[in-house]
């Protein structure tokens, strides 16, 4: 009997309801079923019928009887956590820019299932709201809005973004911050007040592929860095190249990175800035999403290890929790903020007035924390139900990341899987992921994907993902298997 | 006699106001005064104090009588042009980018008189409008403000600013557009498209600011050729250059150029284009005062002498006609195209999307090109009575250009007069200019400043312009004198 045909008997197919309702998530790991004597009433059958089909799900491992409780849908185990990174230890230049290009834009296709970029789906975000306030402010402000905001930023909004940093265990003045086109835009500038071309950088191993593509498109070198799925980056190693090679600065995502999802823990950030001031070397924050927690409290910045500022650039930006497309950011670089302010005159001159009013005004009018707890808890849901997904249609040996917080979930195929062939034949059928490795600047993470879980849940996202396990285990072997 | 004391003559007191009439530009050179009777009548003074009046200012060259017509403000001769410029032909590291911070943050405050910035008045600007066009869009089009606008930016803008290029004699289709954080952002992409740190970018002498900042920046080298303060880059001299060093692009306003507001001949366009071409050498076109010429036509840009686009890469931006602080402006890079959009993905990712859609609705409603008349009216305006007032009060010798289009106006002072030090004693006096050295990376200009016309012609603005001249005749003296 193959489940998927339509059966005659009616307990059958309401077996097969059943399961296509937990396959896609509609019912969930853990959660009880209606009793017998229910569904028989609801669905008009007898309840031996009902009794047959929990019954056949149960054999199949779908449901699992509790003693005086009901059935329910079985705990399923989730996907063991990929191990350490363990990247060759050798700066390298970089080429992934072109690569990172074509995924991008394969990925802002409307029609396309958004699983490849790590971008909030704009229903979650208070997108009405915030045009709203732009609406409004604009015309309120008149010319604040058409002109420069020199020279760091529009004030309001930079006091506002001080005021919240009280919670980050680092109070900031408003004159500390400098306003960016983004977060990626406050990296670039940090990169290039602290290092030149021909540098090397230490970054995360896999790193967030736009850190690469700057590196790339800076000519400088990136070091990868051996990073653990829990944990972050391996400060041993860390130490071993700085005490061995000739490492201009450091990039480091210490909550939640991308794609790994690490968080590190507290211990691990006072040395890693205490590692860095030894050495004399800037180490460059990018905590885009440290808000993005998915248990309190907040995960400490780097910067708040750093008071006296000799050591941390701290950059972060609204692109993940608000709008992506305002392109509003901030950069904290303590003693580089000349530097900082004179490449940014260089390049933008200033951010664009109208987004950082509309910000302002939405950050002094409250709300905000209410709407990251909301966000938490969705990204916390869908990846949950993401990794669930992996597990149940992936092949044999996948291995999942567990992020505690942000939203995109890192999949370690098994190695006889080609993730680049996987990205462009899921593409070919309308569904976007984030191959590997245009997450390394050596060329690992071959068999790896990222997902991204960033819009709500639904069945178009559950069918996706189950289409991307199936693709895998159909998938062209790679050379190396 | 003083003429600043209060005389008790009736006749002097009257002399003395039309002097400061006159001054102040409320009565222009060539103007006709009323007739002696009508000012009679009109003061309450008898017809002997007028004729007294107007003999005194006659006598003192301010007025000249025209038989069987009256009394007319004489017109002054324009003060000379200041010659082609000569520096020194060898690449040099440019160390600019601190003076300019300071130079721009300084400009920015709004107590200070805005001669130094090239900035245009917001109140000149159809700011309301654009920011009511903000506010409507962005309720109406939603997630479109808030989401990436990939890869080019947002495409009804693009589709109107290929709409407009074919005044430019060169017609676009909008994928060969890509939206940027304004002009500067423009020009930073193509360098970084074209050439790499250590790489010599030849530029006009003196140059814009923004371009040496950037080029010092990226840690290139800049190579100021001779340019002419009419006709712009002297092409002798560039094909020296190109022929006899290794120069990897480069970079030429030919229309208004910034601070020179030279228009080059058409023919010397189709030459510098050929030129280029022959060396196989990308040329950067710097088009942002293009549109704001004084007399029809609007001239060619450099885009239109390579219809191939194997040579030009073209830049151009919102920023000087309406809205500085939207950063909007667009490049047409030719074949750099998937290298200019690699960066772009590298360092902001895309261009903040509200301010795409405000202008994107400007263009199409239709009105620019009313508002551009406008624009240029009021700027000829601006830039001939600053010639004017430049003429009337600054020291013997005083060289300015002439210019046919842009808004700005570069005085070449006697060369005892040390720039910087006038720029820093003005500031103390509430008066920006933007000093000389800031155009050049071999620190000519040391005796030049330049004035901005951007701002509507007021008392406050005429009475500054003479307090400069009055500084400038007690300046310290330079070194070199």
């Amino acid at each position: 009997m193959k489940p998927a045909t339509r059966s005659s008997f009616l307990y059958d197919r309401l077996a097969q309801t059943l399961s296509q309702m937990i396959e896609q998530g509609v019912l969930r790991p853990g959660e009880r079923l209606p009793s017998v004597r229910t569904l028989s009433r609801r669905r008009g059958v007898s309840i031996s019928t009902v009794l047959q089909a929990y019954r056949l799900l149960e054999d199949r491992g779908l449901l699992e009887a509790r003693p005086q409780s009901g059935y329910y849908v079985r705990l399923k185990e989730r996907p063991t956590e990929p191990r350490c990174s363990a990247p060759p230890l050798q700066p390298q230049a970089v080429s992934v820019g072109g690569l990172v290009g074509e995924v991008m834009e394969s990925v802002s296709h409307p029609d396309i299932v958004p699983l490849g970029a790590a971008v909030p789906d704009a229903a979650l975000l208070p997108t009405t709201q915030l045009n709203q306030l732009l609406a409004r402010t604009v015309r309120q402000t008149e010319a604040a809005s058409s002109t420069y905001q020199l020279p760091l930023g529009f004030a309001p909004l930079r006091r506002e973004i001080a005021r919240r940093s009280l919670e980050e265990d680092k109070a900031l003045v408003p004159d500390e911050i400098l306003i960016t086109a983004g977060c990626l835009e406050a990296l670039s500038l940090c990169l290039r007040a602290v290092a030149k071309a021909g540098d090397t950088i230490a970054v995360e191993s896999p790193a967030y592929f736009g850190q690469l593509q700057l590196i790339e498109s800076l000519d400088m070198r990136a070091l990868e860095i051996p990073t653990h799925p829990r944990t972050g980056i391996d400060l041993g190693a860390l130490a071993a190249a700085l005490a061995e090679q000739s490492v201009a600065a450091c990039v480091v995502s210490p909550s939640f990175q991308n794609p790994f999802g690490s968080r590190m823990p507290e211990a691990n950030k006072e040395r890693l800035v205490g590692l860095m001031r030894t050495h004399n070397r800037p180490l460059i924050e990018d905590d885009l999403y440290g808000d993005l927690f998915f248990a309190p409290p907040r995960p400490k910045t780097l910067l708040a290890y750093d008071p006296e500022g000799t050591t941390v650039l701290y950059c972060n930006s609204f692109s993940k929790s608000l709008a992506p497309g305002y392109r509003v950011g901030w950069v904290v670089p303590g003693r580089w903020m000349a530097a900082v302010k004179r490449i940014k005159y260089a390049t933008t001159i200033a951010t664009a007035g109208p987004p950082q009013l509309a910000l302002a005004a939405y950050l002094a009018k409250g709300g905000y924390d209410r709407h990251l707890r909301r966000l938490r808890r969705i990204f916390a849901d869908n990846l949950d139900r993401l990794a669930q997904a992996v597990g149940n249609h992936f092949p044999e040996g996948t291995r999942v990341t567990r992020p505690q917080g942000g939203f995109v979930l890192w999949v370690e195929l098994p190695e006889t899987v080609d993730a680049l062939a996987l990205y462009r034949t899921a593409l070919l059928e309308g569904i976007s992921i984030a191959p590997g490795p245009i997450f390394s600047a050596t060329g690992q993470y071959q068999h790896c994907i990222r997902l991204s879980g960033g819009y709500a849940w639904s069945e178009r996202i559950a069918s996706a993902v189950a289409r991307i396990g199936t693709l895998a285990k159909m998938a062209p072997r790679t050379q190396a298997a």
